[in-house]
């Protein structure tokens, strides 16, 4: 079985539970139920790594100490992008070297993701132009704002529309659930949930 | 105001949402609401760190490459200590040293919660004794079997008895939420959830 690269992006202030979510999920997907087929890679059908611009260590917002597996220079194929949100996205918005990069590697990856304020990063990048897309709900308008022709969702937790992005930072990981559905069939998504105890069909907040 | 100072205990082979959902829940709770007050840790009411015991660069679950903020040698004093689980944990219950530094900050320490497998190390020293506590789904035999007096849920997303336990992985940031709203207050914990687009209120699954 040919597994696929999942590559996230990670930068200084980017939110833990942005990027941490989507790792989790993904890197704990199987195609073996159960607890065992955890104890090894084999049935695994992602293979994660984080990259940053140069591979140093960040911090994310709160603090939290990562050492990222690539640098741009050095990354492996992505097949699948992870841009998560955070802060540090404002940065990224100025920061030309990676938003190279981002549209290098989204022009050839067969899925491209953003969770939360990632999708601004998109935008600019005018890879979200005429799509419905999301993002935090604290960042709707900013997005509106750096592409008019973007339909943006306020009510949805992710949105599939060529690019799948989500709403904030938790819903990166219903996010990730929904692409392991789409590319390993439903139980396979439903499994790894109800490995990590995640209960992603639970219904919506009555508020 | 005096901000409580969290521990996270941080190991090889620590599952990452384990550990990651309630950093970032404590690192971005805010005593004023709204989106600007994350800006600073002004209104926070946590410190939060991660713990381990040489310090050392280590893996997550998946290859996540984390240094801690602290070794046990010199992490500051520890007002609330989370120990998360994941496989690391098989090589907590036959390792002295860590079940020593838990030993000592617990019984220094306000709140003692786990996330996971975390609570079958709380069980191998004892301090799960004739309270109610919980695990992951898969682990709540092994549990019993550490120590025969706990009283195990098999039902509950946390449980708190003096200590707080939680089920697994995801059900870590249920558990933060529940601390939070214990020490803050509801609107704070209904708030935090908010930002970070977490439904904590969501009814439970039909299954």
């Amino acid at each position: 079985m040919e597994k696929r690269n999942v590559g996230i992006l990670i930068f200084d202030d980017v939110e833990v539970l942005d990027f941490a979510g989507p790792y989790e999920v993904l890197s704990r997907t199987r195609l073996v139920p159960g607890a065992e087929s955890r104890r090894s890679d084999e049935s695994a059908p992602f293979r994660v790594f984080t990259v940053s611009k140069t591979g140093e260590m960040l911090r994310a917002t709160g603090g939290l100490q990562v050492v990222p597996d690539h640098s741009f220079e050095n990354a492996p194929e992505i097949g699948i992008l992870v841009v998560p949100g955070g802060f540090g996205t404002r940065a990224l918005l100025e920061d030309a070297e990676t938003q190279e990069w981002i549209r290098g590697v989204a022009a050839r990856a067969e899925n491209v993701t953003s969770v939360c304020t990632g999708s601004l990063v998109l935008a600019k990048l005018g890879l979200l132009s005429g799509r419905r897309a999301t993002t935090h709900w604290g960042a709707l308008d900013l997005l509106r704002s750096i592409d008019g022709t973007v339909e943006v969702s306020a009510e949805e937790r992710f949105v599939d529309d060529g690019i799948l992005s989500s709403a904030g930072v938790s819903a990166g990981i219903d996010m990730a659930f929904h692409l392991v559905e789409s590319l390993c069939g439903k139980e396979c998504a439903d499994e790894t949930a109800r490995y990590i105890d995640y209960p992603r069909n639970r219904q919506p907040d009555s508020d």
